[in-house]
């Protein structure tokens, strides 16, 4: 941590900066300028220390933090990748996982022509939510654990494990006794008492990003999961809240590799949640492959036009089978498979 | 809600969109241009039907919604302002009303310097945080039972109803018991088991723009609670997530007119988590009063330089008075009084 | 183009708007709703016609616009896509064409060895900058006409066009006498005067996005280049601002499907703008390749550490060419070639 | 600027950044921690030189620059505040001055109109555009040199100093010898080669914000002003992009105390850009008088249903009269007049 004492800050002012830096048992080099006076802080807990217990001290004019605030998952504190088991289904290695299925789970019909369908194509995990977290009261809200049950069966079904969102704490319990993973969406990525009870746990996680959150702020609520014992997280971009309106999210391509730079966990993303146009989900779905991503969450509905909810963004089954097709050569073409 | 059809859409095409929206009851209007049909769709609940279920539809160019998502929040619901009372202080009428206090309630003595301070300043509500929604598991999270507790003592010695923040669906009825208004953070705008909670709850609640929430949303979360019967519901903007880096958060100085033409219910601002730093605060504070808000949330620490969380936007209880000078003067220009 | 009445407008508010409308001989059509009124306006231009001229009547709710701002630059004017011609190198059919060399133009040496370097690696133009539009004044600002001497002779020793900035319209003939092609950087996009000059020029001109225009307003600004009648016209994604704070922009990968869509103009990427960091750079590259752009604008420097401008962000000459292997297998995935 | 070096980084690592920092005449300071060292480079100029030179050395991490890149016009350079003169009109001292008239000059009859308007009711300069920069080649570009002889016409009737646009370097000495003040536009803001020019011109500048610059940009944008000799220069905030849609820019009102700490130009905003809306203009200009602007830039046209450019966000004469009484009220209460 770097603290940029004012010019002219008096040697008192300097001192009680010292002073406080020795208090918390950090490390302080003092770099004494022509024009001002800089204040090296070292230790290993300096990014979980708050700037502010030194820029509000007099004669400080900036603090700046080095270390980065996030631990547990980072890649310095764990170097090799972690490989996440869903249902034996391995993410993180070489094979990229696509995981697909409805936005909602509607019916026991739909439900199955879905998983069918997205089996039938390569698709090795079914996605489908049983808990919708909807922007408006009035719209529908889910089947909840109707929802819950269809998907057990899809699952026994088709031999497929499951993903399935979970939005409230009091749910974590009956989510975790149904799925095989958990999913945790963008409006709850900084729901702390959700991951707190998501990392106890004993499934794995989807952590999807908070749709204006930093890299950072995302690694820092993924140590929230880690920190209670669970590595079984998988990170999931799906796009960011930008100026540019003629997506529903821009999809941060970059994050794949800065992750993969940053952090050992396993990358995966939902260009469908990014568009929010079937038509650009193609395109979207290759990007992040050939930039690396470990897997794709992608929306499938045996009948886009009848969906209940985001039926724009949802493939058609044979849609989805092109896509498949255009994916496994990509992925060939970077080194992996499908 | 306006469906734009393609250039060179065929009648089939067209008549498919008119049958959808005849199932759903909604008047249609064709509108056949020379290039291109419009098809206008009519009916009360258009702001609450997804434009997916249209814009799926080949030959649909675009889908236009009119109405707007939000209801019960909307001045078109209810022309008259609404008036909080929390406690006996209104929030909504002509007094500016000021809520001070401390960001994380520490410990006994420095809640109840803070609070006489605050209510020496002329602050009407104490504000104090038990419960902290921290970005890392690392920080420090709060007293939390006991920090209710504190607060009660702080409200019984010096007469001032308090509010503080509720993070979890489990803790609402805890927290009811003790506070007389809730709050919800800006990470659980969209927290919907949260608001649905909060919303049964029989407290009044102020409700946090999420940092990255457009006005339109915000207003549909109100809704949340509002559908839940309980209309004592405050909007407290805080600051929205933007490029500029000088500050922690850009302060949306536009909502406050926006909402007061949009909405009925009372809006107040909260500067300190805007800022991020002390010395930002008045201004923003008087622009805000200026600008027509009907209150301030406002962090003020007997000792910033201790403060275990958030000491650089916090005030000192002198540099709290000051302002409170200020403002009175502001608000008085604008006719109204603190 | 939509204009939604109040709830409660009156027959002469609505009237007023109808005669506006046909004032502007605009076809209209009234929605008369239970609630509200809604008049559609039709006609060719409506794309060009500033909503403000309706938005200011008494009684208007709302303005929507239904057609697009721009005209020359959509896919509706010419279905077919545009073949840019550069030098002989041409420009959006099966070929992805790789354009690359140092940011600046800072010696003989250092030019000839990119040029070298970048054509053995299968590169096909030279980029390379003589005129640096620098966000300081004390920065270097490029070597100007000497830097142009020096690219041209490097396109006769390795027999590649040449690609290079203009940013102002006095410099237009000056470099279009030196260039096979102009580039107008992002924070002129929305220069109109250095547009109207570049257009007027015989050159294929690389028409970059303002860091923060949307897509709308960068085939708008493109107008002004085929409204010159200049249908030479390149558009290059190189990054958006956001609020991430790990690269210097975020690269939006969606725009690529998005511009595909709906304009008939090549697209390119240059990923090193965006990432700010040479690492990041080849994961960026390969997603834009995926994603169906028909090129890439890639920085490479002999020396990266001895570079004067944005050596962070430049590959090296080995680091390229082990690239340019990656980018063929990409390529041939989408069913396109290097 | 302080270089973080990579955990395990050797020593050659440490030394080659060592050795390049001594080269460039910085100071250095070696701070050796249990994990990582930390190397801080120190001397005047270390805001102008690129991080990049050192971010490029194998084994570090990161860089941060901890001086600002601006020179000329921070603070610190001069702590005195600037007073601009306007024809005789000073802006920068204890009056809050208001600037005001018609977004472009339409006729001779609308722009008297207009003066004569916001004369009567307390502007003390007259704005007008002449030369507009438009986003689409489609739309009024405005009068050109015609506008400017008919400023200087309501200049010489009405008694007060105007201030226009500039778009094109070509075009600064014609508008300098008709204009008693410069503005250039936020399209403009790093427009270099115009702000050079600009700053030739014996003439004050207005220079406003890009509307997705940060104020450290902005800031050193002014820098090119000031580099010429002309320290006649007031910064305008005009609302920035954001992804907020119910205004066209979101006006940043911590931009206001944020410039007057760390620059010593006068700071004016204008709330008529930023709302793009009449309604929402009064409220966010008493917010900047109350939060410190040194002056207004409002738009006002006779007749806002005629107008021919952005008549929606144009107050009537009779709302700018209301309004500077509004405003009187607030610039006293902050201890300033009108």
């Amino acid at each position: 941590m770097i603290v940029e004492m004012r010019t002219g800050a008096s040697k008192k002012e300097v001192d009680d900066v010292v002073q406080k830096a020795k208090s918390l048992n950090l490390g302080v080099q003092l770099n004494v300028g022509t024009d001002k006076t800089v204040v090296a802080l070292l230790g290993g807990n300096t990014g979980q220390i708050p700037t502010d217990i030194f820029a509000i001290f007099p004669g400080v004019e900036s603090v700046t933090r080095i270390m980065k605030p996030y631990k547990l998952a980072s890649r310095t504190f764990s170097p090799k990748d972690t490989i996440v088991d869903c249902g034996g289904v391995t993410i993180g290695g070489e094979k990229v996982v696509v995981m697909a299925g409805p936005c909602a789970v509607e019916s026991e019909k739909q439900l199955m022509q879905a998983a069918e369908a997205v089996k039938k194509a390569g698709a090795t995990i079914l996605r489908g939510g049983a808990f919708k977290p909807r922007t408006s009261p009035f719209s529908f809200q889910g089947l909840q654990k109707e929802g819950l049950e269809l998907l057990t069966k899809a699952r026994d079904e088709f031999g497929m494990p499951i993903v399935t969102e979970v939005v409230n704490p009091q749910d974590v319990l009956l989510v975790s006794s149904y799925a095989d993973m958990l999913q945790i969406g963008s409006r709850n990525m900084q729901n702390f008492s959700l991951l707190t009870d998501a990392g106890k746990s004993r499934r794995p996680v989807v952590l999807k990003r908070g749709f204006s959150c930093t890299i950072t702020e995302w690694l820092t609520a993924a140590d929230y999961l880690l920190a209670e014992g669970n590595n079984q997280v998988i990170l999931c971009e799906r796009g960011i809240r930008t100026f540019e309106d003629s997506v529903r999210f821009s999809l941060d391509i970059s994050a794949i590799p800065v992750l993969k730079k940053n952090s050992h966990l396993p990358v995966i993303v939902d260009p469908s949640h990014a568009a929010g146009n079937y038509s650009l989900v193609p395109a979207i779905a290759k990007a992040a492959v050939a930039a690396g991503a470990d897997g794709l969450l992608i929306e499938v509905h045996p009948n886009p036009k009848e969906a209940l909810v985001d039926g724009l963004q949802s493939l058609s089954p044979s849609d989805f089978a092109r896509l498949m097709d255009e994916l496994r050569a990509v992925a060939k073409s970077v080194g992996r498979s499908i």
